[in-house]
């Protein structure tokens, strides 16, 4: 692996063409937050199979429209480089073309949309990471959810852009189960599977079992996290008594697989303590995705995976505290 | 009074189980800016009291363990021992507590709610107090609204946890009166007192009267101010015409009595200045209160303490501004 | 015009009360940006051009009151001089009493809901301008925005408060055209100049005309892009079928004409990748604006310059790496 990416990274160093392609699957991999190309192209590869499969190849085509675009508005920016060529200033670009695609009807319109939103999804993210930079976090998804939920808002506004897939607006009314619903096994894998493709908005367990094999070339423990915050999600929302079509869906399951691989592993150094915090933080992202759900219902717009920035920007801000006790010897 | 804590401190010196004790007391005088074991003790007989009187001793209960949660919570993070001791780090768990118990129908689910919802708001009382201090502000209340919120509105797509005092959603609509109202003696007493003992989350004229006492054996001024908040929270809010049920049940008033106690005693000198501005933020409370239910209306949930967190940001954000004015001698 | 501006500064050193009108002008220039107390003057005409013709003097009278409330609020907090003389604390103030007259139906508590915002949005202007300094932007029209938000929902709770022009709540629908619409010249112009004069909540060709030479008087530049931000919003809210009773009253054009402004002439030098940069926080505050009218829709609230405020902080905040971009002269 390392062999093939040092070659990979040599040719990259003597061609710009392939330096493009390498920022772009960087920023691919970076929404699960991987800094590697091969990782990206499994994710691709994921987001890809997942849409031929849905029967919307232009939901991945916008994916792919989108970061070129994001990253080409970065390079017009002349950010750091060290940032761009990490993929930073790509991976909210490609969930915006994503979204864009998967929750309005195809037309003209939508593509000018792709574009207008993967450009400012770079200028928000250059100006959330200056927002928050002083509060020692970093701006995750935020960029996505805003650009995305005022061009999904906006729809409701013009006559030239349809939604296809958005939730119909709606008071706020109590969720009544009609009888108590068993969790089978089919239904707990499928649930648990569906909470990573869900990341990329894609119901679908091959993409899954992809995007697994991503995080796992790059990091093993963040493929762990990822699959233990899914099952978590899963068994914590059946609990609680939540839509079992929801929980297969993997739709209350996708922002706390975000949250356990950032608390788990990338922001964190790993240890009991940072696993049972992890943990704690993964439980509450399936209450705050359920609660976004219900805020959201008069809106009519979905809640992306804000939830996950909430949790995580809450469970990451008191991280002086934490990493105090983390290395605390004396303490148990 | 002062033998009796210096008594009591000697013992907890010696005793880390009373130590324990004094913590969660101060904790719970914390909920209206008094580190006094006492007030604490005092504010703790008005929840007992407020409670067992409305047939519902379990919220009395479940203040008690999210309190006992949120400090052990805040140990196991090593936080700092000033803070700890000063009871910081509780006072908002008290409160997830009681407003869990009150908005939704006991359960076995309640209690992994409230012990859920106390670890949590000491995560975000330790992630809040980091985002603003550098504004020269502190988190009030803000963990727990934050808190209590999304774990009400994910009642709504949870089966296992039913509302059973919450609001029911609704569209925007204005507020007309039958006829003209008067507000006699009796419901402006009635009001004056409920909108003290409501910042417990309490509609109790006695919880009122022990809420005074705990606040006066600490400070005579903190007390005077509640007071003063109250009466102007009541005349403001029938002047403009709100709801008689609202007024003198006390629900349009205890976010300004904190208003009042904040701007009044804690964060500014007292001084015939801080009176007028302290008089300005309770009666923007008021608009706040009632601008936060009716925005709150298509959602289901309460305000809560919302309105006094934000109103007493803004009145103390500009504190260097007015901490000038107030010590020019110049000036009138 | 630097003879007579000159002269009258000359004579406002020697006289209190000029130099008390001369602030309340600037603060009345300072909504677009003016810092020219003929600019003021002219803008001050165009308000009561407006809304004379509109058959609601009560409105510019409303304005004036506010902005002198707001700047005595101002002295009395002793804020630092140079800003108080920019009519930096004033700008807020006129916008609240435009706003609540412009809603609410006449009566003394509107008055009195005047006197109230006037003065509060001087402690939220100090207070917002304290906490975004430290990110190298400025508060802009927020406080007018907040202020105005919460005394306008707070009407729904209050007998005493009508809204007289309030938008009726709703749940969120798709806006369907009747019809394809084509938008004629005379459309256009009308669209374009309202763009402008509702910058000021006026529907008004004259206002709008008075308006430009107010920014012509001070900056040919800020009068180059009003006009250019209005074109563009018109332009883009007709192109995604935008509903055309919006875009001939100018409503989805305001916010569009301040980022304009704000983006081009105030907060960035011009220049080629400026002008670009700009043109693309203007479309973008379209988008904003049509999204903040269907998010506000179940509160019954207008979205102000709210879209405004949103836009131009996410492209002002990124601003050291444009700083960077704009002065490379390596960067086509």
């Amino acid at each position: 692996m390392n062999g093939f990416l040092s070659g990979w990274e040599a040719r990259c160093a003597s061609s710009s063409a392939l330096r493009f392609v390498d920022v772009n699957l960087r920023g691919i991999g970076q929404v699960m937050f991987q800094d590697n190309p091969l990782s990206g192209a499994l994710f691709l590869a994921a987001i890809a199979w997942g849409s031929y499969r849905a029967g919307a190849p232009e939901i991945a085509i916008a994916g792919v429209i989108a970061i070129v675009v994001a990253t080409l508005t970065a390079q017009w920016f002349l950010v750091d480089e060290t940032s761009l060529r990490a993929g930073l200033y790509g991976y909210n670009g490609v969930l915006v073309g994503l979204a864009l695609a998967t929750f309005i009807a195809p037309g003209p319109l939508l593509w000018a949309y792709v574009v207008l939103g993967a450009a400012v999804s770079v200028v928000v993210m250059l100006g959330s990471a200056n927002a928050v930079k002083s509060l020692g976090v970093s701006a995750l998804t935020f960029p996505f959810v805003l650009t995305t939920w005022l061009l999904l808002l906006a729809t409701y506004g013009f006559a030239g852009l349809a939604g296809s897939a958005l939730p119909a607006a709606d008071i706020v009314t109590p969720f009544e189960s009609v009888a108590q619903t068993r969790l089978g096994v089919g239904d707990f894998v499928q649930g648990v599977l569906l909470s990573i493709s869900q990341v990329f908005l894609k119901g679908s367990v091959v993409a899954a079992l992809l995007l697994l094999a991503g995080l796992a070339v790059n990091s093993l423990a963040a493929a762990v996290f990822a699959l233990g915050g899914a099952i978590l999600a899963v068994v914590v929302a059946h609990l609680f008594g939540a839509e079992s079509d929801l929980i297969t869906g993997g739709l209350l399951g996708f922002s706390p697989v975000l949250t356990a691989i950032a608390l788990g592993t990338v922001f964190y150094q790993p240890s009991a303590r940072v696993v049972v915090y992890a943990a704690l933080g993964t439980v509450f992202t399936v209450i705050a995705q359920a609660a976004l759900n219900v805020a959201l219902t008069p809106l009519a717009i979905p809640a992306l995976t804000a939830p996950f920035v909430l949790v995580s920007w809450l469970f990451l801000l008191p991280r002086q505290s934490f990493d105090r006790a983390a290395t605390d010897p004396a303490e148990s």
